[in-house]
């Protein structure tokens, strides 16, 4: 049996682990990309381990999500990205460049790497033959300290394509057929690696929008080869040189098995609010829309902007529809605009942003109450757009530009029409000149990291004391998710490098008083919760901002994956319940006590807690001793400083 | 002696008042224009007058204030806007069509014309012999309802121009130089008439940008005849049978005279923070900037985009500089696509923004912090960009793009360059086919008005009660500016639409318990202020809001112009300590009692208020008998709604 890629990659940038399904796997990162959102504080946790310069192959930070700049703090973020890329040697791309993910496979990505992203959507790089995944910030940071990065050895899906998408079909349509099969946690352990016959028909930006999205269906990563298509792609961006054949070997072999004939598919959309809820545009066709969103790194393709440019050529869009073109990058821009369209779609009454994530990401374009909005973004939760309880359903942009015209969902096969040609172009300008370049960082004079008023240094966490005590600050209910304990939003986001000003709103949707008790208290303190503590999103700062306000332990009747490592990241010891009734023990306000804490957690798995009342609770924990040893030493930075970079 | 422009235009529309300079004049009006910040009350005003259509001969109705929808509310205002034009007979101007001024320009100006607007800057439209003026909401709607336009017959100065502009001097250097001659207040109760041989070397894009900065000397209006140059203007736009010649007569009379001779310009740059803090380029050169913003109403002209496309042509911006590219309208976005120079930009590493004010009013764009931002816009009051403390430089196109790829202030002339040519071109795109027309809205099926939940009705305020008594519900100090009555910015200036929920903010920056207050006590309330009460910006909403609370009276020293007429017009009775000591007999929560106050105010101009100790304390009135009547009716909306409309 040959050896599929997926396997291959793991295999060639395998530190240590055992490649078996299910096992802790330890690999070589050779690329990082950061976008800004989550960059800023990767760079503080890069400057909190104190090296002289990144130790990847490649690492590059882009700015594309924080690009309103309502105030200073935006504007700051860049800046000071800027000076961290110039003291520590990684690429700076600016604002106005564009969205990450594509510009990095148009000027960095090789195949035959892996890619480590503090951004879901990394795993959008598999087009290219790289083993490329999202992560949390500080494995992020870690990975340009050259350190490897730990990940469950998935199980790999091989997904033979074969056929050739009809017309009006087209890679969006690919990924939401993937996703009606496997819904939004199918992909969960698990790498696609695609492979067969169709994929000659399949661009490498087609293959991005299906690799992006793979992340919707929980997957670890999404894999495609490096074949003659991808050097096409290669050779237009001025790199062919960089280009090195990956593909599976004769007759892979594979954990599970999938098929997808091309030929087969129709237009697709995912209904509100979940990328898993697929159905054919034809069952949903006819309701009246506001608005069609273009863009995004799930559609950044030339051809996702040139069909519907084609498509409305001398047509004019009903003036009480929004046809938002949100443009991927400068490269693509350019090329629309030489091409003429840029100028087909603004003549026919669409509106052009900014290049960047935009309303993607909740930064602007959000819709109108009640309003169906149809975009080609990867994702459709529930008030994501900005706008509370919003209909927004994710389509290809053949799709969202025929409901533009006729006002309401429309199967693009019900235009009548003739499907738009589209040829890429043979070259495209090279965007890194204009970018900063790593400098040589031995031998110049030291750079000063340019830090507004809004970033702030990430704050010391001392070990783990042998003796702990204090009360119990907030006992929370069952579910609660990681935007309960620390909430998002435009004015909240912008102090993501600012752990003392955003700790204001921890738990602030729970308890508004938490803040200004932790303040008075001003000592250690403890949290308790029902089942699936920290549910949601992978935000570190749910971690770091409890911490930083005294929170040292957290005991929960059970706790979700992510959140539960977070802890542990930032010094936070996740304790468990070992009935649920012993929750009813407890109460705010209770003092609880530990005696020597580190020495219980080392010893065992059960943990004695002293209460007010004189006697004694035992919870449970299932750290390994690696977390264990982390969660003593205060963290993963203190860890990492202390015992690998010495 | 002949007469001038000014007064011609003055006289073909006066219906009552006499032409002497101070006193009142009450003019027909042609054409309104609104934006969508200060449109929505606009509407909601007009509602209230219950016609069932404009009475002008043109309105228009543009979006480009509030473009970047972080949440429902602009988006609901936008469709709000359509429907109100759909409604009552006025064009809609989608998102992405551009700023309001400039469109308004070049697809309904008409020379000849009185022009009303609800933005300051619609003074731009004395580019094309128009009588064009900035005004508050309600002036707008009543004007929309045929009604006169009331003001004070302004002095005409007459402004000799002769020569022709040095290389790298430009417009924007025109104005400044002005501003440096007149300051801020300089204007006020002035229209500036420019007429003279140096004319013929200022395109009428180049006289936009004269007349929009007319603004900030403070003068009622700024006019420039309707000749050659604007007809190739409307010619250019496919309008030239719009064209009608306009001129001062031969010897014309002015009240003052004032020289201008280009050819002694040189490039000027006003300071922070205000627009009259006007210097030489050379006096500032050689400080660092973090940004050059081109674009807004101030340099809307194609030229102004296509020189810096030519300066920064095969160059590179520093990656640390922001080159912000704000388009003006949606027709010269296509001709910058069209002739390459889009593409000039986006290579040298510019940002492209969306279509509209954008950073001109600080929805985005924010600079750094401490850092310099240089800017084409017309204002650079403390803080409008968004960041406070902020250092904006006014200054032209040339000079913003000098500085940009050197790093520091730079005259443009000391840039090794050859001036760019740039020919207007022959025509450009009608943007009338991407707007709603004015429908027929005698036989047709009536139209709702689509309103939000953001969008609530105008409240209806009654007339005047004979017997009125209450708590003062706030004693405030000196110098209470609007800003401090109802406070604007990017949280609150969606919720414009919306006076119960902007109520919310009333007194906050001064009281934050004055809501609760008032809304606990749900009855009649009146508010005590020191001198200068109700300085600053002339947002009805001052007004509105307090009187939806239930503020009947302020008592006041003294009491700014607008605000005061703002109160007077939404039924807030104006009135002043005869002496400043007896603003110390008065504490807030003391009971003030008035008997008959119409009776009161119409008898004279001095007013009784029962005090709670059973003393009497007599205080002033200043207004006419007209506003005496708007008053005690409860406001403007309803007298006009009893009077004139029935």
């Amino acid at each position: 049996m040959g050896k599929n890629l997926t396997r291959q990659l793991i295999e060639r940038h395998l530190v240590s682990g055992t490649m078996k399904p299910g096992e802790a796997v330890q690999l070589k990162i050779d690329q990082t990309l950061c976008q800004d959102a989550t960059g800023t504080m990767v760079m503080l946790e890069f400057e909190a381990l104190g090296l002289p310069r990144v130790k990847t192959e490649l690492s590059a930070q882009y700015v594309d999500h924080n690009l309103i700049q309502a105030d200073f703090k935006n504007a700051d973020d860049h800046l000071f990205l800027r000076s961290a890329c110039r003291k520590w040697g990684l690429w700076f791309s600016r604002p106005g460049n564009g969205i990450s993910h594509a510009v990095h496979m148009a000027c960095f990505g090789v195949p035959g790497k892996t890619l480590l992203g503090s951004d879901s959507h990394t795993c959008a790089g598999g087009a290219m033959g790289m083993l490329a995944m999202g992560a949390g910030g500080l494995q992020v940071a870690l990975a340009m300290a050259g350190l490897p990065y730990s990940l469950t050895m998935p199980e790999v899906v091989g997904v033979e394509v074969s056929g050739k998408l009809p017309p009006w079909v087209s890679a969006k349509d690919v990924i939401l057929e993937m996703l009606r099969r496997y819904d939004v946690k199918g992909g969960v352990n698990k790498v696609f690696e695609y492979y067969g016959p169709g994929l000659d028909n399949l661009t490498a930006m087609d293959r991005h929008v299906i690799a992006n999205m793979g992340q919707e269906m929980g997957a670890t990563a999404s894999v495609f080869p490096a074949d003659d298509i991808l050097r096409a792609f290669l050779r237009q961006q001025g790199r062919e040189a960089d280009f090195v054949e990956q593909k599976a070997e004769e007759g892979a072999d594979y954990d599970h098995r999938e098929q997808l004939d091309l030929a087969a598919l129709e237009p697709m959309i995912a209904c509100p609010s979940s990328p898993g809820k697929v159905v054919t545009v034809r069952e949903v066709a006819g309701k009246p829309i506001y608005q069609s969103y273009i863009g995004s790194s799930a559609n950044p393709g030339l051809r996702d902007f040139v069909v519907p440019a084609k498509m409305v050529a001398g047509k004019n869009i009903p003036e009480e529809i929004s046809l938002d073109i949100n443009p991927t990058s400068r490269q693509l821009l350019e090329e629309l605009s030489r091409s003429g369209d840029l100028n087909r779609l603004l003549q026919a009454g669409a509106r052009l942003h900014q290049t960047g994530c935009n309303g993607c990401i909740g930064m602007g374009q959000a819709p109108a109450s009640g309003r169906i909005s149809l975009r080609t973004v990867p994702r459709n939760f529930p008030g994501r757009s900005g706008t509370k309880e919003d209909r927004v359903y994710l389509c290809s942009p053949e799709t969202a530009t025929a409901s533009a015209l006729t006002g309401v969902i429309t199967d693009p096969r019900d235009m009548d029409m003739d499907y738009p040609a589209f040829t890429e172009p043979d070259t495209l300008n090279d965007m890194r000149p204009l970018m900063l370049a790593p400098r040589d960082t031995s031998n110049e004079i030291p750079v000063e990291l340019e830090k507004g008023p809004n970033i702030q240094p990430l704050p010391e966490f001392e070990a783990l004391a042998d003796a702990l005590s204090g009360p119990i600050l907030l006992k929370a209910g069952d579910n609660v998710s990681t935007d309960e304990i620390l909430p998002a939003g435009t004015d909240i986001l912008p102090l993501r490098s600012n752990i003392p000003a955003i700790s204001h709103y921890t738990f602030s949707r729970i308890d508004e008083s938490f803040y200004e008790r932790a303040k008075k208290l001003d000592g250690d303190c403890f949290v308790i919760g029902g089942e699936n503590y920290g549910q949601g999103s992978s935000r570190e700062h749910a971690a770091i901002a409890p911490r930083y306000l005294g929170v040292r332990a957290v005991i929960a009747v059970s706790m979700a994956r992510i959140h539960r490592r977070n802890l542990i990241n930032f010094g936070v010891v996740p304790l468990l319940f070992k009935t649920p009734e012993d929750l009813t023990r407890l109460d705010q306000d209770d003092t609880l006590a530990f005696e020597d804490l580190p020495g219980q957690l080392r010893e065992g798995n059960t943990v004695t807690v002293q209460l007010a009342d004189g006697n004694t609770l035992e919870v449970a924990h299932n750290m390994s001793e690696e977390e264990v040893a982390t969660v003593i030493a205060g963290g993963l930075i203190n860890e990492v400083r202390e015992k690998h970079l010495q």
